[in-house]
């Protein structure tokens, strides 16, 4: 638990999957915490002084200290708050969470965005094409009930934006044929107690995505 | 040290920037391994085997356990030998050397893979003017002699890529006018016994590279 003399501060923008990990490896410490919601339009200052290098939400700011970037905020998360674990204990098995979670912002992320905002339906089914190619080697590496086991973790944190992204698009990528596994998986994630209080009401996920594509249509 | 009872092989090319930070590691850990050379244009049974995903060196084998990525083989180094440690102790300072590394392989890798690749002037130019940009950040983000402060440590291992590179392309990005921080780190960082052993020869960089810019103009 933070303690009173801890300030624990989260900047977000509600619907975004990124911010959601942040929000879900608190709750799973049972960490307190201030939430300030900034804007993808018009960015705060407090954005701009604490995250320089990407100006991008989530920023996880403990006792003043900044901290970027969802998968470096877990990490830190779990080095600050030690009880109910996030990474594995074994060195090998928080190899594989590293690799699989980098995966999913390496190889799902960008074709998952690319589903959702390309207008060109070629390029869209293309980005399908990979977004599915990327699952295969989830689905795969799927072995329990959680990629972490009988409880989520690091892995499961990471790939909420899987299920979000199926919400918005209305892509049915996680079918009980194609994707046995991940199928089961996204219905027992949604439900875990945790998850479910932290996963944005639809109109919130939808406003958030149309803000962004707004925001990247917009010249810079 | 590794006891006779660990085997450690090592999967690489000589010449690869981030094959280097894995013997970099291992060697500041005092760890013996058995190295395997790859064939870029002719990746082997062994290396499509271990890292499935990528088909990418460097992998590290640890007892038959492969691991892959030469960010999360970093990690794994750290957790798995607890000595002469690679990420500092504080979770603060971990999160930062987290967020650089990876601010070097998403913001410097691929700037610097085309200043050497590209053929095109003005493209090569554009790719010159985003290194600099980053390097800008990292020039400001250096405090101490090394970014892990008196002693090299995870960044330090990350941005081996840039004064290879640099070699490489001939580029002057380090000139003391222009960065002087980084001109003075590169320099103790080139003359640190371990980095110095592990340096490959210039040819071998240039064969690597030359190599690597044949295979990714051959089609797959």
């Amino acid at each position: 638990m933070a303690t009173s003399e801890e300030e624990v501060t989260l900047l977000g923008v509600v619907g975004s999957p990124f911010l959601c990990r942040v929000q879900i490896a608190l709750k799973l410490k049972g960490v307190e915490y201030k939430y300030v919601e900034d804007n993808l339009n018009n960015k705060s200052d407090l954005l701009l002084k604490y995250n320089p290098v990407y100006k991008k939400v989530p920023v996880l700011v403990h006792n003043e200290k900044p901290i970027s970037e969802s998968l470096v905020i877990l990490e830190y998360i779990d080095d600050t708050w030690k009880h109910n674990p996030i990474l594995p204990a074994q060195p090998y098995q928080r190899a594989l969470a590293r690799f699989w979670s980098n995966f999913i912002d390496d190889k799902c992320v960008a074709p998952a965005w690319k589903s959702v905002f390309l207008v060109d339906e070629k390029e869209k089914e293309k980005a399908g094409e990979e977004l599915f190619e990327a699952l295969k080697f989830l689905e795969n590496e799927l072995k329990d009930k959680y990629f972490g086991g009988e409880e989520i973790g690091f892995v499961d944190i990471a790939a909420v934006f899987i299920p979000i992204v199926q919400e918005v698009a209305g892509l049915q990528l996680f079918t009980s044929e194609k994707f046995p596994k991940l199928f089961k998986w996204s219905q027992d994630f949604h439900n875990h107690p945790i998850v479910e209080e932290n996963l944005p009401p639809k109109d919130q996920l939808f406003a958030y995505f149309q803000a962004r594509a707004q925001s990247l249509a917009t010249p810079k």
